[in-house]
């Protein structure tokens, strides 16, 4: 390997250049408004494909486009799957950013660089650095040892709603010995991992509605519902005292870790408190007693991500609002049933709502939790290559959800 | 009067124009974007007085303007002092409305009709149809029979923070014997009533914060406090389940409605349930068993105006927001201390703050609550002179709250 390594030092400027072009593509999947640049990086990523000789295609979908490539290899080495995603999560709030998300910068850091723009390493990053190794075995070797087949898709970030059709229809095209994900992170900078754990997720939007119209408080003050104050009372209903979701069967079938999976953990350098403090914070806010690790990896979680309604803009106005309006979410673990989840949530707000109120729901991303089988046959020999790369290696949870792992490939 | 009262039924067409133009000028004082338009207000209101002879200033104040004017009358007749303000409330959410609210428009409702635009009860019409009564009597008379003095002020919808301040200044030349405020409501289309008792208000804006940055709920989801559940819980906690105000203090000084007000209160012809559907309610929320107008007139309130933070947008973003916003206000009756009820409430919010999660506040409005002395010289003879025209009058609450009336004139 010698010399493609040293090819890709030599090239790395290149490598950097193109890195950074599709950085600057704004593809924010959940906004409409972004439609057209996610789709400007489907087609840049599928270029980038054919420019190092793969077969490759953008595929339309009910929502954003599929990029398929393929680049052969000797008939029986393993054919890998490598999955990642093309779409970023809106930058905002923009005046909490240093430079413009959308155009990268490298910045020094502690003695290293860093590269800082939306999608950096969620996942544009991540992506290329699977696809750069790909160019630079073919710019040395002339092809690749195993055959390698690319799913990137565009909604990671909103639900990955096209993503179950999608694969349905493309199993054939897609059919492999392994996949390998590239959306999940080292467990430090010196220790490469592959995780074995993700958590699933529920995401809501729902709008209370009080009366047929806003109201002053000066005529009405008191003898009004209100709904944001019922809103309030519904969203402060979920959890328990002690950090704990309050919805009826939330845990049914949540399972504790298994003892050899915990004393692993417990192994790893994890600095509990920093992971705090690096944030601004110092006390783990979830379940009680429970070690952070365990509440980011293995914990179900209930989270609101946006609250709005009634008067918001500059001043003051007595309004009794008669809409109001939240987003949220559930990260789920293994053995939690994401539509027994959502529908026992919604029940959960019905029940509470007091007279003159109603709810409507709208469903946001659905996707089970997903834990490796300990005996997978990859696993062993996966771990003990990234230990003769770095010196170590190790197997790790993660709280954040891929739909692609729960919802397709099972 | 009859020459009055045929004079204004021929020039009633001059009159409304002039009450359109007023109405067309956006003189929302809460929001600075519309400062200039406030001015302009003022300044086509002292332009009106002196058309009509009145002499009459715009005086600058450390925020909007006030417009003064006097009419001169006979040296032995009383002096009153009329006051209104020309500033009215945002007109958002523009969707509700089905016409321009700056455009204003007549409407033919149930054989009536009525004048539909932001301002056109509240408060520029009231105002107007006292100005357009002195202008009819100097047309027809040549002059007034009292001596009547205008304060017109452009911050009534906004807390009147400029009030005291001018009050004080201007106490010589706004020195008075009765005090006539045209901004309350008749009982009903065909009762006159005479306002005899006001609620205060403090108004209060609140941000939480929760670590320094956004995060992630993949990462940190169960861990990290969230402002958007913190500020949830706390604006929960501020009700009781029966409908009151849990803040500790908060109803000292607070007195029952006397025997004979509540008496003369039930004996109105109220559709306590009619009052609720018109606006697609049915059930009071306040204080469980309490009368509608005891609720609104004679129990103070909290009331939550807006919420706002997080990821608000289209789409779905997994965030844990650190900052949460919300306004809220507080109705006051008569015993309570602003200045108290302000400090209760904070130290209500600080004390259900969890770790790592701070509270800033922003003061809005402060007024105390105002109610009249029974035996008020010019109450018996105002309900008479009502009652000679209209066949009845009566006395009522109101559950709004008119700065000038708790914070300046007492």
């Amino acid at each position: 390997m010698t010399d493609t390594l040293s090819h890709i030092d030599a090239t790395m400027d290149d490598r950097l250049a193109r890195l950074f072009d599709f950085l600057r593509i704004p593809s924010v999947s959940t906004d409409p408004a972004f439609a057209p640049e996610v789709a400007r990086a489907a087609d840049w990523l599928a270029q980038t494909l054919k420019d190092m000789g793969a077969e490759a295609k953008v595929h339309a979908t009910t929502g954003h486009p599929m990029v398929v490539g393929h680049l052969d290899g000797p008939e029986t080495a393993p054919h890998v799957l490598f999955y990642g995603h093309y779409d970023v999560q809106p930058a905002d709030p923009l005046d909490l950013w240093n430079t413009d998300p959308f155009e990268p910068v490298l910045v020094p850091v502690e003695g290293d660089t860093h590269i800082v723009g939306r999608g950096a390493s969620d996942d544009k990053g991540a992506l290329m650095t699977f696809v750069e190794a790909c160019r630079a075995l073919i710019d040395t070797k002339g092809s690749l040892p195993i055959r390698v087949s690319f799913l990137f898709e565009g909604e990671e970030e909103s639900g990955s709603r096209s993503l179950p059709g999608f694969l349905e229809k493309a199993a054939d095209e897609l059919a492999c010995d392994v996949v390998l994900v590239c959306d999940t992170d080292m467990w430090d900078r010196d220790t490469p991992a592959v995780t074995t754990m993700l958590r699933g997720l529920v995401g809501q939007q729902m709008t209370i509605k009080s009366g047929d119209r806003d109201l002053h408080s000066g005529m009405f003050g008191n003898a009004a519902a209100n709904a944001l104050a019922v809103m309030s009372d519904v969203l402060a209903s979920l959890r328990t005292d002690d950090g704990g979701v309050s919805i009826d069967g939330f845990y049914d079938g949540v399972r504790d870790l298994p003892a050899a999976t915990a004393a692993e953990w417990a192994a790893l350098p994890f600095d509990e408190e920093g992971f705090l403090t690096n944030v601004g914070l110092s006390v783990p806010a979830g379940e009680a007693g429970k070690p952070v690790l365990h509440q980011v990896w293995a914990r179900p979680s209930c989270e609101i991500h946006g609250i709005w309604g009634g008067y918001t803009e500059p001043g003051f106005k007595t309004v009794i609002p008669c809409e109001a309006h939240a987003k949220l979410s559930f990260r789920l673990v293994a053995g939690q049933d994401p539509e027994a989840i959502r529908a026992a949530f919604q029940s959960h707000v019905q029940a509470r709502l007091p007279a003159d109120c109603s709810v409507s729901f709208s469903d946001h991303g659905l996707s089970p939790a997903w834990a490796m089988d300990a005996e997978n046959p990859f696993l062993a020999p996966t771990l003990a290559a990234l230990a003769d790369e770095w010196g170590v290696s190790t197997t790790c949870g993660t709280g954040g959800s891929i739909p692609f792992i729960g919802g397709g490939a099972g």
